[in-house]
């Protein structure tokens, strides 16, 4: 008989595998952090002889959410400023601040990300911030799996004195975490208007140079694309057409202010997506073609963007808000439908990540998984359980998140730091952000300390 | 010393008073189910004598939350039907089984949409419903409050042949709830497309005559402006006011398709509107225009529509979504700010109820209050609580719902009922809507079993 590390039994699977299977009283076998099986209890049961058995009763398993762009870090500024101008939010609240940070600050931030993003059951993401080796050590705390490298600007950050030194950031970073079967490097331009053509290429050459994917900030308002156009005469997708960045293993996050034809381009060179709805509508930057962009087979992630413009890093709140506003701006209340935004969290998730071994359940697969408690109150009756998932659940359903076969949160529990800890730390990280956004040292007893 | 039953002590405690103060470090006093007093809790300790104290530690109180508008035994259908253009769902999915609903079934799908409530902090509920003896029985056993009213049409439904048995059984529903602390009456014609003018006078006619207050669907799409103007060569909200509907206390729900002189016409007559972001974006119905309706004065509360066209009875959800819809739909992330939201879930929820008793803790308010756990990872760091509310809480963070000084949740228990029971007692439920929706006896193995 052969042997596995861990068998998962559970009500309900959603396996999210090519035929879309839910298997009803049915289990995980899980070898390696790997599932090395999936099926029916009895068959499993009866093929596979297990070190251990995590019987989850009456409850959903389904792979682990994929958030496919967030700056995960940017925990540190929620509800610091909401309902603001773009530009006085970026200026007066969200630099001042970053152009303080401290790596130690940003592995807080971050991992405070990670808890939430665990307890809501999100198993991997794509990041993009400042001291991104921070954001990884996190990350590795927490284990989740993270795509993320340096952010690239044409100016200094707070990590880094130029563009140079965070390409030289991001090749340090590929080189310590090489061959780690959960942290991998991306190059990260922050976008076409923070960067110049030359920074560009060279960003292409060190993804070239190391096989690195790229992901990107890309139209993601009207204002970029003027920008764009009255700097280099051309759009931002075309920009970076011309400049090789296509060619390449590419997220592109947002992709709003799009054209037909520049869909069809992306769709050509196998491009992929991050939609961040609520960050699109919170921000009001409009609202990206996502059901356009299916119908060209664009492989299309949902990302949460960071919480200083959602304010949640919480994938379900995402699937819910992208169903439903896409009915709303298409006029169709059968535009993306359950089982389509379900794909999208999970294997257009993968795709962010370019990690073919994420987003479904099934043999070969990573064991990434989450289970969701299907005696909480929002999720009964159950008719269809890929709409209970998107809308009806709020994500603190998730009883249990697993990555590689490790469970790593369960009823409350970390399995891999100390979460009273951590909590305790955010205090200091709250005084701190106060201090570097100019804001007074008071509670937050006001109505609106960040105005106070 | 001044004598109360219950003193409830928290880290913050956000009163939604006119001042909209936030204590830190506060208490509340309560004596026969209202707020004696406020303050801080020093002050409040030395002033009061209590029965019982009840310190919440980390926890942030705010006013229980307020569903403006709500159908709460079609938690019965959710999931049910996703995904559909509004005619199929209605005729293929939702009246098929509601034409075959029992009072039994009725009271069940209530008290598990109550169970989901007062898990995410609703305390009060405006609703509208067949066999609404059987909504009130089931809120009475859930303990929170209730505006409802047997819904009224032209045609036969599974309670009533006809309006006239519709308007009888509001009748009686009113004298035998008369008095009631919480459970209270409303004249409930469906909408103006599925009465008639006669139905609406005699409507009318009965809120008057026993001084209730009127709650309708109205101007919800362009469809049934349409439908109107064919039928009465006028406008919803002008055949309303010919027929004397808006010279008593109404809640209108959904009125998406409105005009600016609808809307000055609505703010003078002192009119209630109930926003149903969720369901409005589900079923494409459009964007209520929320900002010129506080613009202009209205009184607006939220509503989660009933879970058949959300799918969840979540007023955390339903605050964060009209936040986003609005700033996306204006084109301007100023647009709905988090206070002006949470203004709408508390004080324009009271509105709705029409009991200005409701939405805040102040002196001489109801003591109906919810508490969050601020160390949930998604509640930190806190910088704003509004914002925190709004934007960053799923409503799961609720950990202790009470009405009128009486706890009904707590920590996973229910205080009046028995949550196990109910949860067997809803696999019956299932099979009943199965059957009666025309669909297989079979399991939810399939991608959508609801079409299989």
């Amino acid at each position: 008989m052969p042997h596995c590390h861990t068998l998962v039994h559970a009500a309900l699977i959603l396996t999210q595998d090519p035929q879309r299977r839910i298997l009803e009283n049915a289990s995980l076998a899980i070898e390696q952090g790997r599932v090395a099986a999936v099926g029916p209890r009895d068959e499993i049961l009866a093929a596979w002889e297990a070190e251990r058995e995590l019987d989850l009763g009456n409850m959903l398993v389904l792979p682990g959410l994929v958030n496919a762009h967030t700056h995960a870090a940017m925990t540190l500024l929620r509800g610091l400023a909401d309902d603001m101008p773009l530009m006085d939010w970026l200026k007066r609240r969200i630099f001042p601040v970053e152009q303080r940070l401290t790596p130690e600050i940003v592995r807080l931030g971050s991992l405070m990300g990670y808890a939430e993003m665990l307890r809501t059951g999100t198993t991997a993401c794509v990041d993009m911030y400042l001291f991104e080796e921070a954001v990884f050590q996190a990350a590795h705390t927490a284990g989740l799996r993270c795509l993320g490298g340096e952010a690239v600007f044409a100016f200094p950050s707070a990590a880094c004195a130029g563009p140079s030194e965070a390409l030289a950031a991001t090749r340090a970073l590929a080189e310590m975490y090489a061959g780690h079967e959960r942290l991998r490097v991306a190059v990260n331009p922050h976008s076409v208007y923070t960067t110049t053509p030359e920074i560009l290429r060279d960003c292409r050459a060190l993804a070239a140079e190391c096989s690195l994917p790229l992901h990107i900030h890309l139209s993601e308002t009207r204002e970029e694309t003027a920008i764009c156009l009255k700097a280099h005469n051309k759009r931002p997708v075309a920009l970076c057409r011309d400049l090789g960045l296509l060619d390449l293993p590419c997220t592109l996050a947002h992709t709003v202010d799009v054209e037909p034809d520049e869909l069809d381009l992306l769709a050509a060179r196998g491009a992929v997506i991050a939609h961040n709805p609520s960050s699109n509508m919170k921000l009001a930057s409009g609202v990206a073609p996502a059901p356009a962009m299916l119908a060209r087979g664009l492989a299309v992630g949902l990302g949460t963007d960071g919480p200083a413009s959602n304010n949640q890093l919480n994938m379900f709140s995402e699937m819910a808000r992208a169903a439903l506003l896409h009915k709303l701006a298409g006029g169709d209340p059968t535009l993306l439908p359950a089982a389509s935004v379900l794909d999208m969290a999970t294997l257009g998730g993968a795709a962010a990540m370019h990690d073919p071994r994420l987003g479904s359940l099934a043999a070969g697969q990573a064991a990434d998984c989450i289970a969701l408690d299907l005696a909480a109150p929002n999720l009964q009756p159950l008719y269809n359980a890929a709409s209970q998932v998107v809308y009806a659940a709020t994500g603190m359903e998730v009883r249990m998140t697993m990555v590689a076969g490790e469970i790593l949160y369960q009823d409350g529990r970390y399995s891999r730091f100390d979460y009273e800890a951590l909590c305790r730390e955010m205090s200091a990280v709250r005084r701190f952000v106060r201090r570097a956004a100019g804001l007074p040292e008071k509670a937050p007893a006001s109505p609106d300390p960040a105005r106070a």
